[in-house]
């Protein structure tokens, strides 16, 4: 820390993102990529946008976000591109929440939600998740502060029905709800609909997950065109080109080619339930994830020791070190020969433990 | 705006691009972008990434990072790549500027150092250039407050020799002085060896001028690793993939093929010289510029006059409506026959202006 840092970050404690290790070659299911590359039409489009690099990028991203809109059925006023969704979360963080508004979100979700609102000074309260980890909206009903929801959440998979989101929109119009969802198209029903009739829901999405694009950081907020002008005003003041020329021409691509993006989900959510259902037969207890990773734990074995005996034997996957959550893994859907490879070892782990 | 965005930002003002029409085709000379496409080792490297687009990029860019140390003679621990020189910048004013420690900029230049300053709420003081647009670094010393300059200096193009900037860092060990060296690769000479002496300075570099690289939004910081420290404390704790992975492919590309770019601004500066002489042959006042653009003015025609007719003949360059500048236009240097052509019609201009 230099003598200049200012006061307010002297003890921030910033996200830490998932391991990438070098030190050898593991099947990788800690990060909740894509085990498949990008539609194949994006290589050639990015190649063309190579040779225009000397030019700024559209600060409006106009094409882009045409196509991300007529994808959500919304108007072209109710969509901004944005750095990856942690910046549409970003902006809305900055623009909606402050020491009047505060923040509401589970004790168990997407860590960057309590980064945000430390590192922004926005107060915030952490609602405890259920026993078995569902979400009450009653729970938020009636409390002060604008509520992130991520849904499905993360890292326990749980889809929250629409119905239920409407209910907590319909509850408080002056309450903003913000709903992340990174992994919606494994299996959930998008609230993205509803906008057109609640001015206060934001929606957040990222082509990261289902559209293979962790590399290119790209996402989307999706809203009324009030709150969509609110986080423009904050995005030209902050980054106006947010949303480079390479990411830009990989995501039209990827718009392009959505029926290949749309088969590789489906691809993933059999092999989900594939080892839903292997996990389940060794004896592991599993949720209900309608993500593409899974979130397990095996009644008297450490979610350390899986974790670790895992890591030891090639395999790479995620624990969180949280109460509630520390002895579950959550483990990303891959291919189905990496998920054979992945129940091939856990049933080596659990025989060792029932000998 | 909506009823949910923070008082905070009800009266800002957003950064205002340069303007990019879409209306015909146009010499674009009002934006600083290279008239040179990126290094042409480019387009396989960012083709090989796409196939990898589905993998989290490294959050230390590990790689890019060395390569770019490297290049300014520092170490590892002394760089810290960025979305775009902005994004050092906003990082910059977020760690080391509050209500204790205000910032203190040109009140002509970088229109960006004013937009962060408001819209994070630090206080500022614009302090005038001289009449010549020279900067006084006598007028920093004794006010209190983390010093911005872009040198050479937008939109004037004048150059502050390190001698000068070295006196600024000497004065006030405790204050910190960030030199934001855009278009240092024209013609100036860096501050970047000074790190070694001076934990006091942060020098923000970008990959966007000399290295053709606008579209990719690529930039650094250089300091002592304690400065370094602290930018990257904020980069974890709001964006920490901020460099993804297509833009850091171009960017190794880039640095690969270093005498590429050094070639560029070679041409780019012997076109500026030309630029300058026969703007002057033409009673045009134009300063000594040491950038990829030219500033100039001709006596008794106003800049909005100039800026028009040549839009409305297919040229494109960039004026101010700000005082003391405003009869200025800020012309790109682009190749030898856009500036010829650009020459062809400002004698169009001051002829039709002497029959």
């Amino acid at each position: 820390m230099s003598v200049f840092l200012s006061e307010r970050f002297s003890s921030l404690t910033p996200y830490v993102p998932g391991e990438q290790p070098q030190d050898k070659k593991y099947i990788k299911l800690n990060t909740n990529e894509s085990p498949f590359p990008p539609a194949p039409n994006a290589i050639d489009a990015v190649s063309r946008a190579v040779e225009r690099l000397a030019l700024y990028p559209d600060p409006e991203q106009k094409a882009l976000t045409e196509k991300t809109a007529a994808l959500c059925g919304v108007g072209f006023e109710n969509v901004l591109m944005t750095n990856g969704s942690d910046e549409a979360l970003d902006f809305a963080f900055t623009a909606f929440c402050d020491t009047n508004s505060p923040a509401l979100f589970a004790d168990i979700t997407y860590g960057f939600y309590k980064v945000y609102a430390e590192w922004k000074h926005v107060p915030f309260t952490e609602i405890p998740l259920n026993d078995d980890f569902t979400l009450s909206v009653d729970d938020y009903i009636g409390k002060k502060g604008a509520v992130f929801i991520a849904n499905p959440n993360a890292p326990t998979g749980l889809l929250l029905p629409v119905s239920e989101i409407e209910r907590l929109l319909r509850a408080d119009a002056s309450r903003l709800v913000v709903v992340d969802e990174a992994y919606i198209d494994f299996g959930g029903e998008t609230v993205i609909p509803l906008i057109k009739e609640y001015c206060n829901l934001l929606v957040i999405r990222t082509f990261s997950k289902s559209r293979s694009m962790a590399g290119a950081r790209l996402g989307f907020a999706v809203g009324c065109k009030a709150l969509i002008d609110d986080l423009k005003q904050i995005k030209y003041s902050s980054n106006p080109f947010n949303v480079n020329a390479l990411t830009a021409a990989a995501g039209i691509a990827s718009l392009e080619n959505d029926s290949y993006n749309a088969e590789n989900c489906r691809t993933i959510c059999e092999n989900r339930e594939y080892t839903i259902r292997e996990l389940r037969k060794t004896g592991f207890f599993v949720t209900d994830s309608k993500t593409n990773f899974v979130f397990a734990k095996k009644p008297n074995v450490s979610g350390k020791y899986i974790y670790e005996t895992l890591k030891q034997n090639g395999i790479l996957v995620r624990r969180f070190d949280t109460p509630r959550i520390d002895d579950y893994v959550r483990i990303t859907v891959g291919t189905k020969e990496q998920m054979k490879t992945l129940i091939s070892e856990i049933k080596k782990i659990t025989e060792a433990q029932n000998a």
